[in-house]
Parts: C-alpha cells; structure tokens; sequence
C-alpha cells in the first residue's frame, strides 16, 4: 500500500460488489470487486464476503460506507428508503449498522416516491445523484441514469423532488432472450454499419412514437422476416427504439440545455445520439465515478 | 357421425390445432383438438397430425381448408403473405397445395404490410377477418383481434387496407415470469376485487399515458415494496395497463362508435372496459366463431 486506508467505499449492487479504499487524504489505496452481489448472496454471506473484499488491505474498526442493494429488505440489513422530496445533503442519517462485521460498517438508504399512481424506487441511484452534486456543485434540473432501469430524476436545491423508473435495459434482455423476437436475435452483438443503422432508425420511431412502444418493438421481427433484417440490425433497432421510447416518454421532463448522463461510455453515447435529435446535449459521467464520488460525499456528512 | 362430413376446417396455431367436420349443408359434423401447434411439432410430422384430427370422420380425398401457422415458414409449406392492400374476398388465391397427405389439403395465405418502417406480419387473424365480413357483411373501420400479439386492423370494401401488432399478451408473459416484476407475482391469479382494482387502475394510467408504458410498467414492483399491493392487485394492474397502453396508442384509429373485439371473452370484457372508458363500444365476437365463418367462406370461394 502506498498510504494507509482511511476508510472503504462500497458499491454492493444486484450483481456485483465493489470496493476501493481511500486515505485520509482522498487519494485511492486499492480497488477489488466481486461477483457476489445482492442477488447471488444470503444474508449472513455480507460479513465475509466484506472481508475478503478488503483483505489486508485495511485493519478491523476501518469504516467501511456501502450504498445500494446491501440495504434492501432482502440484503443485509434493511435501510428504509428516505422520502421524496429527499435531502440528499444528509443522506448518511439515513444510515444504517449491519452486524457481524469487524470494520465499521454503514449502509446508505435508497429514496421512494410514495405520491399515490406514481410510487417508485431507487437503491445505489441516490449515491450517483449526491456525488454529482460533488461533481457539479449547485446542479439543479434533471439528471438522467441509463440502464437496466433507467432513472430519470429531478434535483433542485440539493434535493431529489422526483424520479421515474424505465425498464429500459430490462426490457432489451426480456424481450430478446425470452419473446418471439428472440427468433431476429443471435448471441453477443458486435459493432457495425448494420447496428448502427439498425440504432438510428429505432430511436427516431421510439422518438416520435413513444406512445406504440408495445407495437413498434414487433417490428424487430416483421423486418427480419419481411426485410430480410439480419441479427445485428434488430438488435441495433430494439435497443435504439427502446431508448427512444424512453427519452420521447420523459421528453417534458427536459427543460435545460444539458443533461447529466450517469452510466457506462455506451449509454452515454447512445443516450446523447438520441437526446441530440431532440435538440439536447447529453453530457456523459461515468457511473462509478459518480459513487466514489457520492460515497466520499456520504462519509464527510457522516 | 350424423351427416356425411363433406369438408374439413383448420386452424393451425403456434401451440394447439384445432379442426371442425362440416356437411354439405352447413352444419358440424365432428370438431377435435390438440396440442401440436407449429412450434411443437416438426415439418413431417404435419400429415399424421392432420389424419388423427379427422380420423374416421372423413374419407381420403376429402378437402381440407387450413388457417394458421401451417402456412409459415417454418410450418408444413410456406404460404406467401398477400401484401397489404390485402383483398379478403380472393384469400383463398393465395392457397398453397401441400403434399405427403391423402386429404385434399390447401394452406392459407397470411398477410403482411412492407410499408418501410411500418413492416407487419398476421397469419390466422385474415381468415378471422373474412369471418367477420361473413357475419357483418358490408363491415368497414377498425377491428381488434386482442391477444399474445393483439392486431389493429382496418378494414375497407373487404380490403385490409394497413394493420399494427401489439405484443400486449406476450408482455404480460415475459414480464410477469422474466422481470424483476415475477417477485411481484405469484402463480395462477383467480378473479377477485384485489384484481379488479388493478385492472381498473392500471388502464386508466395505460389509456392516459401510453408513451410512458416503459416507466409505468415499473410500478407493478413499486406498488408491491411501497404501498404491500399483493400479487392479485399486481396482476390486474399489468394486464390492464398494457391493455390500456395498446389502446391509448391506437386511439386515433377509432373513427366509430362500435368495435369488433375477436377473441376470447376475457379479452372481450378487458377491452370492453378500457374502450368504455373512452367513449367507444367493443362488440365481442367469439374468436373460434370467426375462424369458423372465414374458413367457411374461403372454402366457397374455392
């Protein structure tokens, strides 16, 4: 180790779990991840599977801050979901103490909206948001954070006032594994002119008709077999219409020049390719710079 | 068998088929089932299935009329699609001759649309809709065959003149099995209040917001953590939102005031209620009646 670890960062998501260790002075001590996620783990696996992420890397009694699903009601210990509007400036107090641990353990709640017709939730999104905050201090409007389920979300004054779920990536997996359109699909795509036109011709239908998503996602198979579309180009079409769809839908949400992107460099690309045919600039931040940053923001309220 | 059995109906779907006797004189002489749909069943095994539908009902040499997924591609013998505008008074032109059978076989046609970026594809629903202009003769405007891939279809001088998919059932399925809405759910819903509340709630929000299907869908599982609606009240609520999220999106086709609704009479009273809620009557007519009446009708058009 190059410095001595102050504290540990944890991103324990549905799939996998992160941690980086960071020194007082906020440089980065070490970083190790695993395939032991909410979803692969019972309830007495967290202890261990903490230490053996942190290895020698930082004694017993270290704080360790951890955000997403660790605190669902079927994580580790449950960490009730704070309110909208929710005050992400003190997040931390939303916090909760796992036992059975030898470091200093905290889980960040995630945020509901209870508001009757709309109710919605966000377990790790929350931690994105407070660390944009960080990264953009005074960021006020609408972020958006694409994904499995894409978040869409208000923040004025610090505060998240209101957010909404698209299913977006889940519905990509569902639909091409498991729906007749499986039949326009083959294994792992690759990039080419084919995706790519495949992606535009999506976004811009999605785009103008949100409204028929449930009916313009079977046109991925009526182009495969009236076309003669191959595999790349369905796939390319489905995920460019379900990402339109999703951007048409919110599109009154949209009332500033730039908007935050949280998420991979692809979802950046492909939500700013979209988002610039409606005349608004995306402007990417990777997703996990955004929690380091956000955790780092949880521990200094803590 | 109480009458010579002077011709065979068929309709050969995905998972069951389904063949009816007919006199000479217009009355059933015999009707049998099984689950050996296209997709269970292989290329050659198509004439067996066919003789012990019939059995000793009819003679070798008797002809067959055939509706459905027989005429696939990956069926007994591909039969075209008929493109759009589709002539529903000469379907029976479009028949293909299958052979390896002692019966007199002839396969229908489905019918496609290749408008660019609105390409489409039925098989089954054009001879439902032969039946329906048997059973209103003179019927012009829009149909609504509900279902796994629900079709909008409409109808002009006996002409399918465009028609639109909604993959509303098959949704349902994937979701409710696939999604990380199935932790919402549990096995066979039954009828109930907590049902009904979901349906009802579910298409109001559908028939408001259809370009916001992706996001609403999500509810189901936000209800389900925030609110404890229990797997009853979520069931209703998913089917009646993507009942209402199909209608919603289509309501600029609905130019009159009453509706055909061809399928069962479940979907018959689901899509009666949404349509109410806006102003228009679904006149229910029994999917098997339809195909029934546009076998009858292509088979005098032979």
């Amino acid at each position: 180790m190059s410095s001595k670890t102050d504290w540990v960062a944890v991103d324990w998501g549905t799939s996998n779990v992160r941690a980086w260790g960071l020194a007082a002075n906020g440089t980065q001590t070490f970083s190790n991840e695993a395939d032991r996620g909410m979803g692969k783990i019972a309830r007495g696996d967290y202890p261990s599977v903490l230490a053996e992420l942190i290895g020698e890397n930082a004694a017993p009694g270290t704080p360790a801050i951890i955000c997403g699903m660790a605190g669902a009601r079927q994580g580790w210990l449950e960490a009730p979901y704070l309110d909208t509007p929710a005050d992400l400036t003190r997040l931390v107090q939303g916090a909760v103490t796992p036992e059975g641990t030898d470091f200093d353990a905290r889980i960040l709640p995630g945020v509901c909206q209870r508001t009757a017709g709309d109710e919605d939730v966000m377990r790790g999104e929350e931690t994105q948001l407070l660390g944009l905050l960080a990264l953009r201090p005074g960021f006020s409007g609408t972020a958006i954070l694409p994904g499995t389920h894409s978040k869409w979300v208000e923040i004025e004054n610090g505060r998240i006032t209101r957010f909404s779920t698209a299913m977006t990536g889940e519905l990509y997996e569902v639909l091409s594994q498991h729906s007749v359109l499986r039949h326009s699909f083959k294994g792992d795509t690759v990039e080419g002119p084919e995706i790519e036109e495949g992606i535009a011709e999506g976004m811009r239908a999605g785009l103008e008709s949100p409204s028929l998503a449930t009916s313009l996602i079977f046109r991925t198979r009526a182009a495969a077999l009236l076309s003669g579309k191959g595999a790349d180009w369905c796939s390319g079409y489905l995920s460019g219409l379900l990402v339109g769809v999703e951007i048409g839908g919110h599109r009154h949400w949209l009332g500033q020049v730039s908007v935050p992107l949280i998420g991979s460099a692809r979802f950046g690309r492909l939500y700013g390719a979209a988002l610039a045919l409606i005349g608004t600039t995306g402007e990417p931040i990777d997703a996990s710079e955004a929690t380091i940053a956000g955790l780092i923001a949880a521990r200094a309220q803590a």
